[in-house]
């Protein structure tokens, strides 16, 4: 007889997943892939159909969801959107954790975190490192911020979305992580979209200028992000490889060119002003992480 | 009895430099090191000192240093001081090859190509993608257009400076290709530096947030330079990843979080700017790829 090997597997987690855009379903897909039972719930029932048909329980109501499960997930498009949906459920949310990955500010998520104390709510921000296509992939992570105890009880099962990454007990940490690293993402894409722009300009295949633009932006995060750290957290920026003065000098030859080439420099041109006016704050012979100083609002003490 | 082994090698081609700030010494010393007899010329003549204690034979006057050899490279700041120094010295320089790494635009480059031409000078434009502390090194290379048999006759001594990449025979694309992968890595730096400045608004550890965006950043150019590249050239944007309406409904958070967070938005405020263009005029179902296009100053017949 075959043994019954069920009674040796810890119960799987019941998760309950409210919001079924892209991303939700994604996330709810993955749960049920992982063998989580799970509850789902949305403002358009009709979203929930192809999840059902891979095992989920549809919820008729966002209490009748909340109510399903201790461990509650909401993935909308704003925390408004957020803030509509659940505070009239407060009660029922009482005693459960509520993960919130919607995409959102440190202040938002520090907001719903005080409120959700105030109600007995254990409160998780999250903050997805990945389009919903990478869900449940290697590539694919997830930020979490917010009441570490809770976290950690249901980190095996959210460990189903991707890697998990923990940034701290301030509920805004997740947030503030997520926007740094889509920060970088942006101005990469920035520099991209104005390189292929550029080359562009003399008709010149962009198929056969990627693996050069490639090769070049691959060499650089190596280099340039520990050195950057290195210099902003002992406040050296000194450098003797490319200083400032000889970014100033060059930059208004790219700004010249894009005109020249029929490309519009609005992306680029304030990097020339802020770079002016690092010069004139005294800072030629710095390399180029005296902007992260230089980036931060003055605090009204000069600080 | 030891064989004349001098007798079978091939004789290293004799090479003048012009310029020796910190780019034009590196090169020299490189050429030197390779072991080709190099003629060295500096507007301040205490420059040579070093290089002649290598073995580097200095010129007292340009004219000097132009005639000593069939290969002429020139590495100053600008054109201008390019023309400044050449153009009395066009006799002298006929027949010659003149090599051109000064930092320039394609315009620039054009200019310089037709004057050498009505001159009987071979001219070859050089973008150097290295700062002078790689020059010959592995990671550094040289990009080249212009006079193409010239630039064959003396590939061999210009490989010790890097590797060697022809863009083409218009004497403006070793510049244009420079300043498209330049534009890549700005965009790349001011994506690095606000997002430190983003993180740094906690008090969070560049060190400690690092690792993570270096990751983030890695991940991304193999992935992001090749898909912008077809979709490009194919003129086909749509997607069903990241669509420019997600991301310009995800943005203005950034752009908030700047702001709480004591953060200049000046260096990503006209991507907002863009984004709501590209909504405007009908693409939200498209990727950033569309970026590309809408970055073109369109011509006067509206293409």
């Amino acid at each position: 007889m075959p043994a019954h090997n069920s009674e040796q597997t810890p119960a799987k987690t019941s998760i309950t997943v409210l919001g079924l855009g892209l991303m939700g379903t994604a996330l709810a897909t993955a749960f049920l892939k992982a063998g989580h039972p799970t509850t789902v719930w949305n403002r358009t029932p009709s979203k929930t159909a192809p999840l059902t048909a891979q095992g989920a329980t549809p919820a008729a109501t966002p209490a009748e969801a909340i109510t399903a499960n201790p461990l509650v997930l909401v993935c909308l498009t704003t925390y408004d959107d957020v803030t509509e949906l659940l505070h009239p459920h407060t009660t029922a949310l009482a005693g459960r954790t509520l993960v919130n990955v919607t995409n959102g500010t440190p202040v938002q998520a520090r907001k719903a975190a005080a409120w959700a104390e105030e109600h007995g709510i254990a409160y998780v921000d999250g903050g997805i490192m990945a389009v919903p296509q990478m869900i449940a992939t290697p590539a694919a992570y997830v930020l979490y911020s917010g009441a570490q105890e809770a976290y950690e009880t249901y980190r095996p099962a959210l460990a189903a979305l991707g890697g998990t990454r923990w940034t701290g007990t301030d509920p805004g940490l997740a947030s503030l992580y997520d926007l740094s690293l889509l920060t970088g993402m942006y101005g990469m894409a920035m520099g991209v979209a104005q390189s292929f722009a550029l080359i562009r300009s003399e008709g010149i295949g962009a198929r056969e200028f990627a693996p050069l633009l490639t090769d070049w932006l691959n060499a650089m995060p190596n280099v340039l992000v520990p050195g950057t750290a290195e210099a902003v957290d002992s406040g050296h920026h000194l450098t003797d490889v490319s200083t400032l003065a000889v970014n100033q000098a060059a930059f208004p030859n790219l700004l010249t060119t894009f005109t020249d080439q029929g490309v519009r420099p609005e992306l680029f041109a304030p990097m020339l002003q802020l770079l002016d006016r690092a010069i004139a704050e005294g800072h030629a012979q710095d390399g180029l992480s005296r902007l992260v100083e230089l980036l931060r609002v003055p605090r009204p003490d000069g600080s």
